[in-house]
């Protein structure tokens, strides 16, 4: 683990709102470790963006993501080509009395850097058994774990958290003191990803708990 | 609106996984007008990607965003440079026998292409209804309207949905053979962004209802 709690601004992670941005490493980590989908952006030899989302997940100050050997992105980022990964997370609706003043609830992390492709097959094990349990606590233990030919397949880059910044906005609407009187509902919506009631599959066989979700 | 029901494929919408691919315009429409959250990719001076989450919304083909017309985000797409705007929508976790069939499902659509501003303050306005709307519907009528020094500080930017994909996965996870009697769980964990209850602002006077959220 790094022995700095923040990380350092540089121009790149410095925003036009100030006082909506942090360098706070626990509050980044707390963000990549709740979300279930990154963002990675990457530029192809044209010149043109690409956004392509994914899973991320952390060990200590490095942020994984994975795929299929085979795929453009994965091979991308193995390559070590320059990237932004972006994790947002969408905290709310922030309604104000004028529609200008609207606004969202939200947290998001910009990283910046270059990846690093995971090669010997134990620390790609043992980098990817944080990715299941993130799933489903214990699922690691519980599911069939790959097998080398599987390992080999599979494709694991980790960006070193170095240059690094969290934008966020929280609490409610700010409106000017002339539209405060203006007969409209004003506050926060909040919202917040949810799980549903667990679908078994059709072939599972019953009484099975071990790796299960929570609700099943 | 236009008149075929399927965009054309290019070389960069076209997936690895065919399977999971569609050119659908009516699908693609649903997804962004029910994404909150889309993430634009753009490239700077340097060559640098850089993903910035925002919220789309759509007007017939167009997918819009807006932003303060002094950010950077809003400069560099005001200026037509090439931007991947993609929109993910996650809908759960699949969770496989193996680790390695572990998968999610989810329905994301990336569009290529490059934005035109709206200049013009009343096609402006009529462009920005929508987004209100979006958030609650409602919202735009009964909010107070920005007046004209407002909408000039708001850019909003038009992509026209041209070059664009579906990709989509749906429905369990998909075993091998030999790992079937393997016993953990398995299926599928069904995710959803979903509301809490509101939360009125504090200076609030009681009884107002125009605009406001279900369960307010």
């Amino acid at each position: 683990m790094s022995a700095t709690e923040t990380y350092a601004r540089t121009d790149r992670t410095t925003g036009r709102r100030r006082d909506r941005m942090s360098y706070d490493r626990a509050a980044v980590h707390a963000v990549i470790d709740e979300a279930l989908v990154c963002h990675v952006g990457f530029v192809d030899e044209d010149g043109q963006p690409h956004v392509v989302p994914t899973i991320p997940w952390r060990v200590d100050d490095t942020l994984y993501v994975h795929g299929a050997k085979a795929s453009r992105l994965m091979k991308v980022m193995a390559s070590g080509a320059p990237v932004c990964i972006t994790v947002a997370l969408l905290d709310g609706l922030v309604l104000a009395r004028s529609a200008f003043n609207h606004s969202m609830n939200y947290r998001s992390v910009m990283a910046y850097g270059r990846c690093v492709a995971v090669e010997d097959p134990e620390e790609k094990a043992r980098i990817l058994a944080p990715l299941s349990d993130k799933l489903v606590p214990g699922r690691a233990q519980a599911a069939r774990w790959p097998n080398a030919k599987e390992l080999a397949a599979t494709a694991v880059v980790g960006l070193a958290l170095d240059e690094v910044a969290l934008k966020a906005r929280s609490g409610p609407p700010k409106d000017d003191a002339e539209d405060m009187d203006h007969p409209v509902w004003a506050g926060v919506l909040p919202l917040r990803l949810t799980a549903g009631t667990p679908e078994p599959d059709a072939a599972l066989a019953p009484g099975i708990t071990a790796g299960m979700p929570q609700g099943a």
